[in-house]
């Protein structure tokens, strides 16, 4: 019987797995989802196919990790970025510039997950409800109406524009070159700050 | 040789396609894509699978029909509301709401479609260059931007950030029955208008 490596992380398996990681992205931007085999990870990285399935036991153990990898890393950047502002049109402003900036910072990560989200589906279709990502702005704009900062927009549209803009930036900038995430993050912080600030006076 | 039927349609004919994309709907959202056979499309229109391969020759011009007749239907909607009003807010608040009254009032066949976008992809990737429904956007408010009517952001970016908030709440609506399209378009019209309203008095 073998120990899963995953729950007890040494640092050479820790970086072996990264490498593992980039070489799947490398796989997905030029071969597709279908050319991005084991084996194909394997010869990228110069290792043999058992070594591969060492860290991650299937093709999709991998790619599951090319996804979670890009959220871990992304939500990482946003979280050292953002906290530090007292005014909530500040703190979605960061938020959705450092969104946008780990974007332009990370284009072939950013379209290798978008590779492997157009090939797998979860069971059962798209889920209905709320989804994790809007409810955060949702409630950090909730928070600044408490506190009359900001003005009465509905929170829950507004939050879920704000993402499906960051998303749609995102997949334009994974696939043209010439796209400008962080331009988009700009403008999109001003029509954001429009929004929420109340064009009557008291 | 038999003709091509979709050159020369028949009244009937028009008839028969329509029921024919109407079961092809049902399908899609009882069954799913891979449930969606020729057969299944035939069993619930009462008809010979002949029947169907002579208005549709293979699954995917039927169900590429039930993507071309949501485009074609919302598009007429769409024009039919739009068009009779000097204001470009005016216009950008009609093209919303008649978007996504579209959307409410046809919530099957719009998850219809994304069944059928989720498992058939263009070849070659997502493309990169601006979609022609974010231009038509963008292109209006940079009219009313001409005139003065409304203010300077990036006309680019809100088109493209109005698109994605209809196509948030479209894929919500398509699946989460206690969600409200209308009610989006209302609060997201309010948004718009903040953002093309300039907050400086001249």
């Amino acid at each position: 019987m073998r120990t899963n490596p995953a729950s007890t992380p040494s640092p050479g398996g820790q970086a072996r797995k990264a490498q593992l990681v980039a070489c799947a992205v490398d796989a997905l931007v030029e071969r597709g989802f279908a050319g991005t085999s084991v084996a194909e990870v394997a010869r990228r990285a110069g290792v043999s196919k058992g070594v591969v399935t060492y860290h991650f036991r299937t093709k999709e153990d991998l790619l599951g990790e090319v996804v979670t990898s890009l959220y871990r890393d992304a939500g990482q950047q946003i979280a050292e970025a953002t906290g530090d502002s007292d005014s909530v049109i500040g703190e979605l402003a960061t938020y959705i510039r450092s969104n946008l900036a780990f974007v332009a910072d990370h284009p072939r990560h950013v379209r290798a997950v978008m590779e492997v989200a157009a090939n797998i589906r979860p069971h059962g279709g798209v889920p209905a409800e709320e989804d994790p990502l809007s409810a955060h702005l949702r409630k950090l704009i909730e928070r600044g109406q408490a506190t009359g900062e900001v003005t009465e927009v509905d929170a829950g549209v507004l939050a879920m524009t704000i993402r499906a803009s960051i998303d749609a930036a995102a997949a334009r900038a994974a696939w043209d070159p010439t796209a400008d995430p962080r331009g988009h993050a700009e403008h999109l912080v001003l029509i954001v700050r429009r929004a929420l600030q109340a064009t009557e006076t008291p």
